[in-house]
């Protein structure tokens, strides 16, 4: 089931060509990300704090179709794929509200679970397991 | 009558000692800002992109009572007030949620209306003005 | 012949996790574009306000291999190529100083010429055609 | 003695109104911040991970003079001043290159000190209180 994130463009997200930064649409798919940890039950502060478990992005790729402006309503589609036994993928989409919706950019960012302690690879730990099954496609 | 906006800290608004980065209150604020204008019918893609008006930040000052970490919900309260004939201030706090909410920062901006054409200070055009007086103390 | 651009880590680049945040990556490899087009003669605040063409990115992709931390320096290195004939793809290297450098990340933009007026593609101006020939592989 | 930092705009400090977004002035005097701690071989990585002291901004202000667009060459001064025995301030001022160099921003920060362990107020360390000697007016 793909989890749903909504948000409003901000003028700190567009540059000098009027539009959207194309890097922050990275940083907007990352808060679709943390919000969808967060209704998992997962604690943001200690997740991102790496405690226990590092989960960095490895691989990052973009597409952008539409430009977007200051204050346009966007809507965020994130679904997660396992990426063998110790990493995960997620692709998102961005839509512009509006009648119809338009595709504005397909983005996909690819982690891998390392644990602190070791630095080495590992299976994501179980409430992260249940985030990836719950968002899976 | 102020106007609220709530918020939750993102990851792409906190620097390596663990916190909110201090400018970026300041970009917080302006989306508050940004948000009350749009209640107000004020279109921000031609806001901003100052097609009669612009309405510069002129000064700003911030002060910092707590830090903010990822993840944090927030309440960001604005009051307006206006400095002359041909300008305003915005009065910020914002407060982290919880029990009770505390207080993490207060923030002031001062802007100026400055007519496009002219390059020439001048008064508030009527939407701005009823912004003004909605929000003002 | 490659580009060459130093530059250091800064704190604003950086994440609750300690390290430059991933978008920023691609902020980082623009700034290396943006002194590759100072030093081709083009002037930026013309190029980047569209006032002929426009040269969005339509893609990007990034591979991260080691993280940075603020006040590392780092070498980042471009190559320009062709992409049909309305656009062209940045190849971008980021290495952290030291003894022996150590590749940090490896980045892709690919970016499309649109003449501003029509809405078209269009071939790249000659200051533009010259820039993708001085750093083309 | 001032300390001199030299920087260029970078379309990632600009906003959809062309000019730089008010709150990056803030996060590029920082950078001239944290040249001039490098520079007196204060090591960033440790400085800002908080190991035995944090240093937090507590107060800011800015004052806005001119605009400043991508691509402008610029030279932040940095001077500092103690405040009280556990604090300091630091104050910018930016100028745009050119035929004269002109004001373009003045900007204020204040720290206080902060020992990690006990999270109470301490003087500055030697290394700390030899800086701000140095660029004391």
């Amino acid at each position: 089931m793909s989890f749903v994130y909504h948000r409003t463009v901000r003028f700190a997200d567009t540059d000098a060509a009027g539009v959207v930064f194309f890097p922050n649409y990275l940083a907007i798919c990352h808060e679709a990300y943390e919000e969808s940890l967060a209704a998992a039950g997962i604690e943001l502060q200690t997740f991102f704090h790496a405690q226990d478990l590092v989960a960095p992005v490895v691989k990052c790729q973009a597409e952008y179709l539409r430009p977007l402006t200051c204050g346009d309503k966007i809507r965020v589609t994130l679904t997660s794929a396992p990426l063998g036994t110790d990493g995960y993928a997620i692709d998102y989409e961005i839509r512009r509200l509006g009648d119809p919706a338009k595709l504005a950019a397909r983005l996909r960012t690819e982690h891998l679970c390392i644990a602190s302690a070791s630095r080495r690879r590992c299976v994501a730990p179980p409430a992260l397991a249940a985030w990836l099954k719950r968002h899976s496609q």
